[in-house]
């Protein structure tokens, strides 16, 4: 049951009150990939520059990411800076260089073509469209987006969001592609554009996640330490089609307990800068803090 | 298993996003009263002035709700004027006419000076402490607070603190309590300061309780309609103390079903102006939704 992705992987400069890190291994597809990788095998479609460094691949490598679908294009790896407030909710973009992924159009090696599990990171809609194209079968499309797509790229996301089954937004863009402020009604009018699911993630208050039949309700895990939120989303994303794709239980129950396993191993990475924490740890360790999140959210006994 | 309430009955004029309403029953004892009279007797200590309507009291009575404890002094009643932005989270008080509040001291009818269970509602600590001291014994004593008796009554706060076991307040005031911007330390830090249990309300977003021992979770209940957040921390605040009351159960468990018990009620109050949704609902109402928010957390089964 492998997982194909398609996003970014980049270069991130941060800083957090609490320090700040150089051209660490970033973007959408590193995280999801990484989040992914205790769970089922991954295969990454992306663009790097002539600068990335070995070392960075190692990191995949090691657990035993597939990396023939990573581009190696003449230029500099895309590359974003970004500063937050001590409010750790908030964060400010500095710097975008798009470098090599201004131009990028997916090439799906063949045997990825046959794909089961596809995650669409948020990428230009047009690009998770070509993606969609390239693909001959798949069981199950979960894809992310962002503000600047709804604005700017409506008529590509319409397209891409008839033919997912999932998405995965956050509070503000749940409203603003829906034009509703209650979170409940922009949800519903999101599952009329498309999705059969749609998630809503809310940093560190949790995810619900709305169906026609059925909504889930869950809080993040309660963490004392907040160094870094980069790439929260997109491992909550790589633990929940991880989970689906290991256990391929897409009932509702099957589907609540992935997003419990991608809020596991979204508190795990911002824990730490980067991937930095996601690369040290083991499914053990996910298994373990999923066990005391059961616990910790139980009223049932 | 009778219930004592200390805190406001009050005129409160509302504008939201909605629509407005002018001079309805409000105040922190008004909505925890009725939010615990589904559970268990309650009986409330307060303040009213002279143009207080007989018909905002004959809804306590309909609720058996004791008022022997209601003083109605010379004057006009404490009267709040408050506006609702877009985002139904944030409000501004336009006026704050103390009134009769001004100067009051509580006086306990005798009979009311066993309590067993206790809720300090949102008033000046000095004015808490008083009803603590006019009490003979008591089981569990709950108090609220804000940020106001935070920077301007600490000293008295912190007395408070030392003789109760359960605190509620808002992510805002735990974090100026405490000083700590992470809300798990924030609440570790108050907990030193005497509670044995400190609850935080987020709100929408749920609730989280600590104690030494234990980190509790939940999301809120999701609604369509969010038309009068008014009063939705007292409410659920009489929720949860009134289903400790009703089950006597004090074990972690115990806690926590109050607290989705507190949280059921609070979805209520806010579907409607002021208490309107509140008086008109049974407990045959919070049951059911109770039943519905323990399906839409469950991941377990």
């Amino acid at each position: 049951m492998s997982i194909l992705v398609v996003g970014t992987v980049a270069f991130d400069s941060i800083e957090t009150p609490f320090g700040s890190a150089e051209r660490i291994l970033g973007g959408s597809a590193s995280y999801f990939a990484l989040g992914a990788s205790f769970f089922a095998p991954v295969r990454i479609v992306g663009v790097i520059g002539q600068d990335f460094p070995q070392e960075y691949l190692e990191l995949f490598s090691q657990r035993q990411i597939d990396l023939e679908g990573i581009k190696k294009a003449s230029g500099d790896t895309f590359h974003w800076r970004g500063r937050y407030h001590e409010d750790i909710n908030v964060r400010d973009t500095l710097e975008l260089h798009l470098n090599v992924l201004s131009g990028f159009v997916p090439d799906l090696p063949e045997r990825y073509r046959d794909a089961e599990y596809v995650f669409l990171g948020n990428i230009d809609p047009l690009m998770q469209l070509e993606v969609l194209n390239q693909i001959r079968r798949m069981r199950l499309v979960v894809c992310d987006t962002m503000d600047h797509w709804i604005r700017e790229s409506l008529d590509g996301l319409r397209q891409v969001l008839k033919r997912i089954e999932m998405l995965v937004v956050n509070d503000s863009e749940a409203r603003l592609l829906s034009g509703e402020s209650n979170i409940v009604r922009a949800a519903r009018a999101i599952l009329k554009m498309g999705p059969k699911v749609v998630l809503v993630k809310r940093g560190e208050y949790g995810v619900l996640q709305f169906s026609d039949s059925s909504i889930f309700a869950t809080p993040a895990y309660p963490l004392e330490e907040v160094f870094d939120p980069t790439g929260a989303g997109d491992s909550f994303a790589g633990g929940f089609l991880g989970q689906l794709a290991r256990s391929g239980d897409l009932t509702q129950q099957g589907i609540r307990r992935a997003i419990v396993y991608g809020t596991v191993v979204a508190s795990f990475t911002v824990e730490d800068f980067g991937v930095k924490r996601l690369a040290s740890i083991a499914m053990q360790d996910i298994e373990e803090r999923y066990r005391s999140f059961a616990q910790l959210t139980d009223f049932h006994t």
